[in-house]
C-alpha cells in the first residue's frame, strides 16, 4: 500500500545546526504528545471529534452522493457551482485541483468526466458577475454549503442565484439547487425544505474546516467524477496509523511534537510548500486548518494565552524566484513543510535538440520531473546548510487514497497540537465581533447595541491619511 | 485625478492601544526615512534602480508593444503564453487579473479583446502537460521572459516548446516565439538572434521584481488590450508623489516608516489583504518584492542582520473564514495591509424577495458590494478593537492608472525599507546555493565541487523518518 512518509531530519541538530531540535528535545516532550494523543483516542467521534467517524460511518451517504452525482450528468447540467465559503470552499477547492486534470474547466466537454466545476467563496460583485457572463443558470447546479445555514456571504450568493434560477426557469428552479448544511439548525435547512431543494446533512460533530469528508467535499468531488470511496478509504488508514500510541509509529504524533517545539523556541510561522501545482491548494485548505484552529487568545482554563502559529502558502519551484532567499537567509522564524510526490502521473521529457550553447543544453536529454525533483531536493538542502528547520511530507504518488490519508493526517496533527497547547481547536470565537459589526452596518434589526458601540469608537484622524 | 490613499490610524496607540504607534515613534524615525528618501532621489535612474526611468522613458517602446500586439490579434492567434517564474510572472499574472475579465480565458474569442493568456511559472509536468492538452501550439504565440537569459525552468519549458512548435509548423516556429530578456547577457539573447525570434530589452538596472512596468509585463498585458500608456502615467504620478521629502504627504516614505517601526516592535509578518479578487494576485507580486527585497542575512556593511518581514497573502472576505481567527486572537506578530476600492466595477444587488425567515431577509435590498465594504470596515474595526497593527490603501476606482500608481508605491516603499534596514533591496544572493546544487544534481559540467559537497552533507538518519 502507498503509505505517506513523514521525513524529519532537517528539524535536527545533526543536519541544521544548534538552531534545531536534539533527541533530548523529543523525548522530553514525549509525555505530553502522549496525553494529547490519549484525549484524541478517549474523545474520537464524541462532541466535536465526530470527524473521526467520517472515514467509517459513510456507506450509505456515499451511494446517495454517487446516485445524485450519475444523476447531474444524466441531466446534462454543464456546470456545478458551489456557493460557500472557508470550510465549505477550500476542502472542494483542494480535491478539485488535486484530483482533476489542471485545465479540467477549458476541457471540452467529452473529455470531462463530470460538469465544469466553479468555487464561489467571496462575495465580490465584480466575481459573481463574471460568473455569471460565462455560465448559463439553466445548465447548471448550484449547491450551497453552510453548516450554520447562516453564512451572510453564501445566503446573499444564495438569494441571487435563487432569483436567477427563478427568472430563467419558473418553478423547475428548485431542482437546480442542491444544499449541504446541519439537519438541524439554522435557515437554510428551512428553506430547503420549504422550497424543495435536495438536502445532503453536515453531521454535528464536523465542523467547517473538518469537514472535507462529509458531504461538503464529497459531493462536489464525486460529480466531478473523483473516487470518493478511495478518498476514505486513505482517511481511515491514516486514522489507524494515528491510533498508534509510539510517536516514532504515529507522524501526526511526531508532526503535533515537532510543531510545538518550533513553536516555543519561536517559530511563529508556518510555511506550507507543494512541489506540484496540483497540491497547492492543499496549502490554502492546511491555512484555515492550521490557523483558525490553533489562533486563540485564551486557553481551555481562561488564561490569555494569543496561541497560534500563521500558516503561509507556498508553491515550489515557483516560489524559489519568489519566497527562498528570505527563506534561506531571513530570521529563524519559520518552519517549512515540502509536500513532495514520488511520481508524478505524467512525464514531460526535455528534448535533446539543442540551441549549441552549454548554459540551456546541459537540460537536454533531462525532464521535467528531474528538474522539480531535483529542485526541491537542492532547496531543502539549501535551507538545511542555512540553519532553518524543514521537513518533507512524501506521497509515493497523488491518487485519491493518498491525498485521503495527507487530509486527515493533518487533521489529526492540528487536533493534538491543539491538545498540546491547552487551547480548544473545534471553536472560532474571534470572528463573531467582525460578523455583528457588519450586521449593525448593514441596519440589521437586534443589533442597535453594536450601531451604537460603532458609533462611539474613537474617531480616525486626518493626520493619519495620506 | 484618482489617487491612492494610506490610511494608517489603525497602526496608532489612539485606535488599537498600547501595541500601536505614537506620533513620537513617527517624530524619532523621521530622520531615517528621510535619509532613505534622499538616498532614492540620489541614486534614481542608476545602478539597479533603473525602474525609476520606466515610466517615462519608454513611449517608443510602448509604441513598438502595441504594433506587436496589433500584429498578434491581426493574425488570428488564439493563445498567448508565458514562459517565465518570479520576477518574469508575477507582475503579468498580477495586471492580467486586475484589469482583465475575472473569467477571461473562458469567454468566446470574440468578447476577448485578445487572443487567451497563460502565464506557466512552475516546471510541473503535470501542469505542462495540462496546457498542451487545451492549446493548439499553432495558434499560440510563447513569449519566453528571463532576465538573465539563463533562467533554468524557463529555458526547460522553451525547448519542450520550441521543439513542439518544431514539429508542428518546421521553420514557421521562429514566428511563434517572441522573448523578452537582458540586451547584452545570458543565453536567451543569443538564441533569439540566431534562430530569428522577436526581442524585447529588459533594461540593465531593471531588476526581476522591479520589472512590471517594462516590457516584462508590458507586453503581455497589451497582447490583451490593457491600457499600458494609463499604467506607466499612473506610475509617473506615484513617483511626483514619492519624490516628496515631508512624509506626511508621501505615502511610500509613511509606509516605509510604518513598516520600520512594526519591525522593530516585533512585528515579523506582512499581510497582504485585498478585498477584490482582481488585486488578489497584487498580494502574490507584493509577496516577492517584499520576501526578496529585504530578506537578507547580511547589510552592506557586511554584518549578520537576518532583516526580513515574511509576506503572507490573504483574500478578503474570503480569509474572514479561513485567517480572520488567527488575526484578531492571535499572536500580535503581524501588520495587516487591507487593499480597499472604492467603487467596484461592477454592481450586484441582492433581490428584494426574500424567504420569509429574518436571518435571510435582513440581507434583501442590499447589495454585495455594499456587503464587501461593510465587512472590510467590519473587520478592520475588529482586528483594531483586539489591538492588532492594521492599515488601509483605497484605490477610488481600479484601472490601468491606479494599478499603475499601487505597483509603484510598494516599490518605493520596499526601496526605501532596505535603506533604511541598510540591506541591499536590489539583489538576492540567498538563491545560489539551491541553484548550483541543481545543477550539480543534474550533472551538469563544472559542479563537480558541489556534487562532492552534497556527497559529503551529513546523511538523512532513517530514525527521522516515518
Amino acid at each position: 500500500m502507498e503509505r505517506l512518509q513523514l521525513d524529519f531530519n532537517n528539524m535536527m541538530q545533526g543536519q541544521i545546526g544548534p538552531h534545531g531540535l536534539t533527541d533530548g528535545d523529543l523525548a522530553a516532550i514525549a509525555p505530553r504528545v502522549l496525553a494529547a494523543q490519549r484525549t484524541f483516542m478517549e474523545q474520537r467521534g464524541q462532541g466535536m471529534m465526530g470527524w473521526t467517524s467520517l472515514p467509517y460511518e459513510q456507506g450509505a451517504v456515499v451511494e446517495e452522493i454517487l446516485a445524485y452525482a450519475q444523476d447531474i450528468r444524466a441531466r446534462g447540467i454543464r456546470n456545478f457551482v458551489v456557493l460557500g465559503i472557508g470550510g465549505s470552499s477550500l476542502g472542494p477547492i483542494a480535491v478539485h485541483q488535486a484530483l482533476n486534470h489542471l485545465h479540467y474547466n477549458e476541457l471540452p466537454d467529452e473529455k470531462r468526466p463530470g460538469p465544469r466545476l466553479y468555487v464561489e467563496d467571496n462575495i465580490d460583485p465584480e466575481r459573481m458577475r463574471a460568473l455569471m457572463d460565462i455560465i448559463d443558470v439553466r445548465e447548471t447546479v448550484f449547491n450551497v454549503i453552510s453548516k450554520s445555514g447562516n453564512t451572510s456571504e453564501t445566503t446573499s450568493q444564495f438569494l441571487i442565484i435563487r432569483h436567477a434560477l427563478k427568472e430563467a426557469l419558473g418553478q423547475d428552479y428548485a431542482s437546480h439547487i442542491v444544499c449541504t448544511t446541519s439537519r438541524d439548525s439554522g435557515s437554510l435547512v428551512k428553506i430547503a425544505r420549504a422550497e424543495g431543494f435536495r438536502l445532503f446533512a453536515i453531521p454535528d460533530g464536523v465542523g467547517g474546516r473538518f469537514s472535507e469528508t462529509c458531504p461538503v467535499g464529497l459531493l462536489p468531488a464525486a460529480v466531478c467524477g473523483i473516487d470518493i470511496a478511495s478518498l476514505l478509504a486513505g482517511a481511515a488508514d491514516m486514522d489507524k496509523r494515528c491510533q498508534q500510541q509510539d510517536m516514532h509509529q504515529n507522524p501526526a504524533m511526531m508532526a503535533a511534537a515537532l510543531s510545538v517545539l518550533s513553536m516555543e523556541k519561536g517559530m511563529n510561522i508556518s510555511v506550507m510548500m507543494p512541489y506540484a501545482d496540483s497540491l497547492r491548494y492543499v496549502a490554502d485548505w492546511y491555512a484555515q486548518l492550521w490557523g483558525e484552529s490553533l489562533g486563540k487568545l485564551k486557553d481551555t482554563r481562561g488564561n490569555i494565552v494569543r496561541a497560534g502559529q500563521t500558516p503561509v502558502k507556498s508553491l515550489g519551484v515557483t516560489d524559489q524566484h519568489s519566497q527562498l532567499q528570505l527563506y534561506a537567509e531571513g530570521p529563524q522564524d519559520k518552519v517549512i513543510t515540502f509536500l513532495a510526490v514520488g511520481d508524478y502521473r505524467t512525464g514531460m521529457p526535455i528534448p535533446k535538440d539543442g540551441v549549441g550553447i552549454e548554459s540551456t543544453d546541459f537540460l537536454c536529454g533531462h525532464s521535467l520531473e528531474e528538474l522539480i525533483q531535483a529542485e526541491r531536493k537542492a532547496t531543502a538542502y539549501a535551507l538545511t546548510r542555512a540553519g532553518q528547520m524543514n521537513m518533507t511530507i512524501t506521497l509515493p504518488t497523488l491518487n485519491a487514497h493518498t491525498l485521503g490519508q495527507l487530509l486527515y493526517y493533518f487533521q489529526v496533527q492540528t487536533a493534538l497540537t491543539g491538545f498540546m497547547l491547552g487551547v480548544d481547536p473545534f471553536d472560532q470565537p474571534g470572528v463573531e465581533n467582525s460578523k455583528n459589526a457588519t450586521y449593525a452596518m448593514l441596519g440589521r434589526a437586534g443589533y442597535d447595541d453594536k450601531r451604537r458601540e460603532l458609533e462611539q469608537a474613537p474617531k480616525a484622524e486626518e493626520k493619519y491619511r495620506i
